[in-house]
């Protein structure tokens, strides 16, 4: 939305506040809607009652009964300003960019939090260093919050290491594994940011302020919640959407069958990013969920030190020599075999991943990890069973001209 | 070998003794002798001198000056019939057909042991049950000698519940792993088979001989050495072939970084068999084996319980509908896709599993599972870097007529 007129002013950074306090994040209809006339023009639309998505028209129907939208984000936004927050929308330059890969997650068959998966409206932050260059090398350490000695113990260690070189260690917050990331890379002195799913200005849990604190004053409090908003069960959900897309990588350590972590690393999964998972003994119910993931997708991998770790996340740098800015530069700094994947695919029609490696004369992993990255970079898109180029990168044929 | 004339007679049964004696089981060399002339004739050649290959004839030299090859199995036969042990050769009934799939192993770079890879000649076996019988649904368990309370627990636990589905528990006999994996079985009053690397009259650790007379009681001690052979180290190596071709599926419970486990892996992804790998914490050193073994293969499998690896090894019986015994048949028994695979491939030429997979409309995992299958059982044949038919299953073309 960065070219839109308007996008950053005041106008359009309020409205996505008051957007965001309307319906959560991530919602569907909102997004389009925003990208398709701009912040302000998207929340005109929805006080007047101009909204075709039902849920979308009640949950705004009941939100409208307990205060004026405009008016919340007013006082939300004097109150960042006097707590030393900040808003960031996508038109600033400290937008992280990799967020709006959330646009392309396909969406899975199931509850409201798996379709509220859209790239966030804003972000509030809490700290000095800027969102996007923070985040530029980045890995998630998320995991279960019932963890183990072992998981706490594993999880310091790698979060201390990975911070030493330079990588800033992202994480929920929580308790458990994530406070253990947190700790360890703040013990290592480096950069941490831990994505809130309620106000920056009270982050939750309340037995992790001291550690809060210090974050902020090293590293960033993130989340899309304005000031104020409490940490709702089913924000987490909505929260780890942007965990898995706003890093690098994401590592589980320790891990319930089912749980939270599972979902986060199928988002990661679909996003294209490396999912990586350090396993634990069999026998503890920590690492179930660690080992279903491993079992479920033959693409999550094993890693069991800082090491392994930064192997994978280091990968990304190999497929596109630079992150794509706009759409003109984007296909002149592909890597080799995403531009051999390019040539290969048909101006009309699409392919499988299976015969564009044929075509490519690539591997099927090959093909299948840059395809991901290719559709991030809306070079590509999906269709029912295969991959085709994008509307905008179709030679012009000369019938249609 | 079974169509030989005279195969499975007294000749050719002292004859495989002899070779085994004279040279260490697997020696490509000697087993390709055997394969065009039959033991006894491959016997007199040896004795002859008449040996092309370099590294055998100074083997077999040195090895004369120590004994009358002929006169040793004799003494060796008269010895197992003392002991009540016996020796299985191919055209016997019992003979585990599973292992003449090592012929299609591919020779690995490397030293000595990678090259004597070649199916055994012979077995020498203690125990009632009939030893093809025995291993046709088994599942082998190997590991660390230095295993840690962990690795021998979950290994119990693993053994008892395979074995209490009727599968049967193969192992090495070492201490640790290998003995927890047998106990594990015989507490479940289970079948379990100890392949040797020494003779089955003096099986190898001492300190296991109770456990080592409960197997025989229950099970099988199975070595391709002679009686009164000695468990030298490199005759673990050549051992860990067998172990990985007898069975169905093998897991890795515990191993240390390049280990003898390792190798073992290596053999079963070579052979298309499941490979399984029991993680444990990533602060073991004596799971970094097992770690390092998942990072590497992709195909190698994670599993947590016995539930598991029943699971991986129950898919082996999708894709032959059953057990190709002669050539004639072996096409006719075809699942669906292994014919799919057959018929994509052309009459001359080689296909890569990535051209099949467009070829056949099957996904490259199917593909490359299927393939080992059709290679093991003959029907393809593999070539610089793809498939091609068998030369037998070449459709007959006009010109050749």
């Amino acid at each position: 939305m960065s070219g839109c007129p308007g996008a950053g002013e005041p106008a359009d950074r309020a409205a996505r506040v008051a957007l965001t306090w309307l319906a959560e994040p991530g919602n569907r209809a909102v997004w389009t809607l925003v990208q398709q006339a701009g912040a302000p023009a998207a929340l005109d639309r929805l006080l007047d009652g101009d909204i075709p998505d039902a849920r979308l028209r009640s949950a705004v129907t009941a939100r409208l009964r307990s205060g004026d939208p405009r008016r919340v984000a007013e006082i939300a936004l004097r109150r960042a300003d006097r707590l030393g927050a900040r808003l960031v929308v996508p038109a600033d330059d400290e937008w992280p960019t990799r967020v709006d890969d959330l646009a392309t997650l396909e969406l899975d068959a199931g509850g409201i939090v798996n379709q509220d998966t859209r790239p966030p409206l804003c972000f509030w932050v809490r700290g000095a260093p800027a969102l996007g260059e923070t985040l530029e090398r980045s890995v998630a350490i998320v995991g279960a919050r019932a963890s183990t000695p072992y998981g706490r113990h594993v999880t310091t260690d790698m979060a201390y290491s990975i911070s030493g070189k330079g990588w800033t260690v992202v994480s929920g917050g929580a308790f458990g594994i994530d406070t253990a990331a947190h700790r360890g890379a703040l013990a290592a002195d480096g950069r941490t940011v831990a994505i809130l799913a309620c106000g920056v200005d009270r982050p939750y849990p309340a037995g992790n302020s001291a550690m809060f604190d210090r974050i902020a004053e090293r590293g960033l409090l993130v989340s899309e919640w304005p000031i104020g908003a409490a940490p709702f069960r089913h924000r987490f959900l909505i929260r780890n959407r942007v965990i898995a897309a706003i890093t690098a990588g994401t590592v589980v350590v320790e891990a319930a069958a089912r749980s939270g972590a599972t979902q986060t690393m199928s988002r990661v999964l679909a996003l294209g990013r490396p999912a990586m998972v350090v396993p634990g003994p069999v026998t503890s119910a920590m690492s179930v969920g660690c080992h279903e993931i491993l079992r479920g997708h033959p693409y999550a991998r094993v890693v069991t030190s800082a090491t392994d770790v930064l192997e994978e996340v280091g990968r990304i740098g190999e497929y596109l020599a630079d992150p794509p800015r706009g759409p003109e530069h984007r296909r002149d700094s592909l890597d080799e075999e995403s531009a051999l994947i390019m040539e290969s695919l048909p101006s009309r029609g699409a392919l499988t991943p299976e015969e564009l490696a044929v075509g490519a004369r690539l591997s099927l992993r090959t093909v299948l990890r840059r395809l991901s990255l290719l559709e991030m970079a809306a070079l590509v898109v999906r269709t029912g069973d295969g991959f085709a180029l994008s509307p905008d990168q179709r030679p012009i044929r000369h019938s249609d001209e």
